[in-house]
């Protein structure tokens, strides 16, 4: 049984192991203090190409969100979202129980437009309602989109105008900046948006999140609340030996493109098939309708999860490819689905 | 310069990398639903020597607490901890940041007594005032000193009484069971407690404690207080595999053992040389009290926490033995001090 | 320029008044626990005819909603409600500013049925999301409609087989109880629901809300949360010399019963005039849609909500009556409306 | 049975309730924005001296404290108050529970000093700890003390020297400020500290606390806080109605020279009487150390709280004065004090 469930399965990669191996037995620093986390930080901002921001190494997705997210908000302050956004389903009220309400917008394909920014913000008119503050929008979205240069600077010329933080969850973000459809470099995002993270959970770490602070009046005390949502580890080397690493010769882009090529291939393959698609996908996950009877028999020997149920005979299914993502068994699972499909 | 400064100075046990290494490419569920965890919490009952506890493994120990503490109480109830207490200071609010006050008690020696706690559950008349709900120990206690089994039975009576839960911080649970003086086992404690934790992160881990929650009134719907905080770790399969091998054949024990070997030694080198302890210490932080000088002389080869102020000539230094603290450097700091102190 | 506005525009009922004066000088417990409060909670536990209910005076309703479902639900849990729903939108986030999500659901007409229910709990399926535990609704909705009992009995059944809580939001509760299509009494209410509150401010009061609690478990030390959420007023004996004044001869229903007396007088009338309204409303607020021309000018001598947009030609406006709208107001503006429509 | 037992035992001064009378009828704007409101704003201002304050009027302390102090600070900031400070234990953890952290110190007689404060900022040195952001002081203190101008003038420096926010409750404000002792008037108080109420409940109105926040940096979206908390009445002209008369011609300090006068009759009377007193009280609260016989004989006639056991023999109470307490009855406690005495 192969997994194409999420992009999460497998450990880290080797590269990854062998560093912290090798430092193993070094005296450091804790809690974020240390060398390697410092030495991440400096050669990611490099990366960037902008010195005048900060950079924190956090555990997790959620706990990037709601450390971030409850650390920029006063109490009466909203955030923007999308219905498929993560925060506002997937992460157990994560950032209501930091005390501030998600506005959920119908989003385009998982992304969210200007115009639907400004239309929120224009129906919360006084203090009877919360005051929206905050646009989190992720790239990829949760159902593979990506967002063009275009769309994000008129998404960050919208919130500049009505005095929001833009932010963005990057849990993915090595699979949107690497696709063949994608314009947007690290430095544009820095320079367009107030927040995002880099992650590194899902794309060849065992786990961490590059959280980037652009906006200067975010990062008073930012470390006060990493601490306060217990997101600082006493070992904070080992976020900063694992970004060091996947940052030091672009591993993290290569690990990416790896991802999408899995997912490209898979993508052609199911055209072929005469199949199409729930949403148009240029990122590591796909979301191919097919058959019922075709899903069943795959599941026995793939795993992925059905997604939605389209009509009585058809579903879309999620397959999510990764850095560890073999080939040879891509190449199986097409086999499969044309003789399967027969 | 060697470090004393703390015992999370270095990596993780050499065995836990091999795991990591040898599980790398395996393909699991997500989010601590993998094989590794599970096998790791069949493991750990079987240490316990209860079945009817739950067991869940969490990134640290703010995380841990914050988690736990406020799945376990409503709105208004509280804590009950010594002035000592890490959550009290050391966790930058994290539980109040959750919306529930800790009620400071002067404890003895970092101990709480029944008494003590009676006293704090008597002052709180009505509602008014907050209601006392959870005890809140360390053990070892962040000076070092440990419970015996009749205190806790007695602490442990004193919450019956007067409903209230009783928790245990075990950030250095392995180096209290394993000291001289302990006569305390881990079936005690989920016998006499109603929830505590086994701390990883200070003891061979990367990272990692495993919450035991031991009153079934407790064990509802744990799992959704984990994800909310952000404490559910998309590759939980790390922590899994981190504690099986800590448990699999006692390396934990071991671990903690040689940590307070390191420490005795340090102790009856510094009696020997005819200094006393700010506090009595059978653990793995000592806290001798040192001429200034000599203080300054030793920070010039060792790292080290100044704690305490004694009086115009001499402080209170801490000094923290771990699992990977060298014997080496020990008989050298022994050796140094008996030089500078001529 | 007379306003349609609300149903808190004026003071309180004159024997309010009276009952005040009368009682001044008399010196009482503070914190509710006087004896007017006393009497005042006796004797709506007879009007209700169920004595196993716990009742607390509240000063307003952002504050009981607020106050309620903080105390009913765990950090995990959330609340379902309709679109429309007041905690939605019109109370600046304070259920989420407690920690807790609100489920919003497109109701019907302003109501919940049990099918959406039902759907929004299968929804939940597991601890990435919260937890769906109260069930939010208002009687009158906010957009006038009412529950009938068959309506009301489906929604406690399946509140019940999904371990639920219904709770009512009753701020103008009087209003829906009196009205003419209305078959529920506060018996049934106590009977269905876990929780609910019978609203004075909107009926006769300065100010005031009676939360009955129903369910046992709901009960236990809620003098606590009330306090803390600063809702404990030092002169409780305000709201229980109000309550109990409204409630005394029924004083309450026969307010309830002149404020929908006046909006009836106004529906038929904008009836027979041949307008429609946006939604069927028995209760005291009502939704004509008019010409745009014939807002505006009716706008030069009353005053109102112009509430929707219908078309280019026609808005809906809100007109809200209360127990101290003068009857020869309300016939002018009908007069005006005959004129002016000319 | 007459009681001195606090300040709200009664209801309201007579002309509030003749205003609340004349005004009854008469429609206004809800939620705060009404004409009455505006005009007790704008004397207030006129009052104070100072023109560039925000004024706000909440119905209660508890609710003004915690609307305050959590609109003031961000997640990771912490209070700084005395031990016997109102909000430390009588408030059921209000602040904790909207996140904030209270650093409690052992005060000087119920006050805090300039000292006091710098010694709690620089024990909280980095991120592992809250950072203490907001001073809260009471004026008059929970133990009958009043500041003086230079202690108060003293607190600002340290404050604004620690970038701190100094904060007054003032809930018996009326009673500091018509002191015998006092020299600070409402000028000084918008000079020194950032925010500080006027408390009405306590001097003669049925509730209200009128909230001055003189610092500019805190004035902004204020009303989104009252809101969110619960505090925005829906009548709010009860509130204006009463802050108007109470100061339209000093009717508030009158009213509190009175309680301050008769607690003078009852102070000296005691002193004369051959005791002595729990602390020094030049307020309207004070603290006789009487032999446990007495107060029993006392309590028989008059009631009154026991505040503390100071020996075996003897205890020390708390008489309280208020706007409403007759001399009469003031004038029969002292014949009672001597004859029983005997």
């Amino acid at each position: 049984m192969y997994s194409f469930k999420n992009d999460y399965s497998e450990g880290a990669h080797e590269r990854i192991l062998n560093a912290l191996i090798k430092s193993n037995l070094e005296q450091t620093d804790g809690y974020g203090e240390d060398i390697y986390t410092e030495k991440a930080i400096e050669l990611l901002k490099q990366k960037i190409g902008i010195n005048n921001v900060d950079i924190h190494l956090l555990p997790g997705g959620t706990q990037t969100n709601l450390t971030a997210i409850s650390a920029f908000l006063r109490p009466h302050e909203a955030v923007i979202a999308a219905t498929t956004g993560h925060i506002l389903v997937h992460e157990t009220g994560a950032i209501e129980a930091t005390g501030h309400k998600i506005i959920s917008i119908n989003g385009t394909c998982g992304k969210l437009t200007a115009e639907q920014i400004q239309s929120a913000v224009k129906s919360h008119t006084d203090e009877h309602m919360v005051k929206p503050k905050l646009v989190y929008i992720s790239n990829p979205t949760e159902i593979g989109s990506i967002y063009s240069k275009s769309e994000l600077e008129s998404l960050s010329r919208v919130c500049k105008e009505n005095n929001l933080f833009l932010y963005i969850d990057g849990a993915r973000l090595g699979s949107a900046l690497c696709s063949d459809e994608n314009d947007i470099e690290l430095y544009d995002l820095a320079n367009y948006v107030d927040a995002f993270y880099i992650g590194g959970t899902k794309n060849g770490a065992f786990m961490g999140e590059a959280l980037v602070i652009c906006r200067d009046s975010l990062k008073e005390d930012f470390r006060y609340h990493i601490k306060q949502k217990g997101a600082l580890l006493a070992k904070g080397r080992l976020l900063g030996i694992q970004f060091l690493e996947l940052f030091r010769d672009d591993l993290y882009f290569d690990l990416a493109m790896h991802a999408n090529k899995m997912a490209g291939l898979l993508k052609s393959a199911i055209s072929r098939a005469g199949f199409t698609f729930l949403t148009h996908s240029p990122s590591n996950q796909i979301f191919p309708i097919l058959p019922n009877e075709l899903i069943e028999k795959l599941s026995e020997k793939y795993s992925f999860y059905v997604w939605e149920t389209v009509d009585k005979q058809n579903s879309a299914i999620r397959l999510v490819t990764s850095w560890a993502t073999k080939e040879d068994y891509v190449l199986a699972f097409i086999d499969d689905l044309f003789i399967l499909n027969k």
